[in-house]
């Protein structure tokens, strides 16, 4: 398995356990959970393969990672009711599974020789718009566009990484720098309250 | 015209129905009605077609499904305040239009040779997305996410018993047991309650 | 650059500040705020290229596309506190984006040698969909379908007169009739309250 598969089957099965969150919190039966799971854990990857025009898309090409969701969704659906707080389980689950898509389709768009603001856009996609999907499906507000938090900003951070590190190394340990940055932005966010200064409609008055 | 056009006229005008009911909840004007119309109607095919790569998108090679699409919401703009409760009829509608679009999914990805899992995904995904597509857009609950009913679940039941018929019968006879078995499940929901269980936070005490 | 090219720019600009004044009506930081304003700019035309299986997607094979709508997220992010009403200059913003996305569309379409109903549809859905996308992710009615104005109709009208115009004139000109019907319709919508009649639950009684 190559390293930008693992990054996808990475992707898919965490991705997929935090829709399976998300279902629960909507009381879904054991199907919608595996559709919830399926949609966050393809969504990002198969726009990224639907734009590049890579033929098949990944989870056509290798069922595997459907059956990798559907895992997931069973393993939340029988153990959802063991967690304190689902809220922040999910939370820190999602943060995860952005650290790995987001070199995911950083890696794939490299790979594919693509410049770097494709590869750019291509690894903010991948990373955010499977959650963003989740979250709109379900009705929930998206944790992408949460105030006062970086995650887009994490996603480029850890991409732009990616683009300068693989000038002086190997594109695979490019990427786990581009996994590193993105999770410790977003964590770093989650923990400390790091953010960038957030617009206000009028300026501070003196 | 064959059984896989067959079902794709009958699942956009069924559809069609439904995406102009909807707009008729949210009062928009005929070209709002055909707008959403075609949004649902088009939506599940759309998705199967583009991750598929079948070139050309079903409506693209052929616009008589626009052209069905168009006169559905028109029928609708000038009939539905006839109706009794729109909100029932968009219901069977909808549970009609799914027990199409299913074999339409199904179909196409057994015509094209893919493997079970795909074909059981490409038959839920046209199934449920263009209907999840319009009540996101138009802002309601989605049907396909309803609590406490079989609509997902009617949908996977009727591509896997697809995939079983088709070792034993031809392809157009297995995708009619693919739409029996789909709306039997999804009416028996909707008529006598029948359900999976739901997930629930805690379970039951003694 | 061709006028298509030219339309695709003024498009993704001029929808890139849309969704930039979006992004500032939810107190996004300037990482959100491009991360809207890139998805309302290129939503519509990477539909528009992903049905037509144009490859590559416009912004793909031109990255200054990304350019134009990172600068424009910085301009609103810097410039929005100056504005005595956020809400009526995206209004007006997003019906000039419309103006120019519609005839981006159509003339996609037309030059793909495509027929009238498939013109119509991709001149509605370049103009719309980026739209839709931006109100939908962050949670704001949708423009496209606000109740009693002129908006898919002014986008549908626009792309008729193009067809019908390219009988009698070169491409170019047609595409320019189109932004100009598209424009006023919409104008006068907002202005003079144009519309349809909308659908009503039961008929006026007398």
């Amino acid at each position: 398995m190559t390293l930008l598969e693992l990054l996808d089957y990475a992707s898919v099965f965490v991705f997929a356990l935090t829709g399976a969150l998300v279902a629960s919190r909507a009381q879904l039966d054991i199907v919608g959970f595996a559709f919830v799971a399926a949609l966050t854990a393809t969504g990002g990857g198969t726009v990224r393969d639907v734009i590049l025009d890579r033929n098949p898309v990944f989870w056509v090409a290798e069922p595997g990672f459907i059956a990798v969701a559907v895992a997931a969704s069973a393993v939340v659906f029988f153990s959802a009711h063991l967690l304190e707080s689902r809220l922040r389980v999910l939370t820190w689950l999602d943060a995860l599974a952005l650290a790995v898509a987001v070199p995911a389709g950083t890696g794939v768009a490299m790979t594919l020789g693509h410049g770097a603001a494709v590869v750019l856009l291509m690894g903010v996609a991948t990373g955010c718009l499977g959650g963003l999907m989740r979250d709109v499906v379900c009705n929930e507000v998206p944790l992408v566009l949460k105030q006062g938090e970086l995650y887009v900003t994490a996603a480029f951070a850890g991409a732009a990484a990616a683009l300068v590190a693989a000038q002086v190394m190997p594109q695979g340990a490019a990427l786990l720098v581009c996994a590193a940055v993105t999770l410790v932005l977003r964590a770093g966010s989650l923990l400390f309250g790091w953010q960038l200064p957030v617009y206000r409609s009028r300026p501070p008055r003196r």
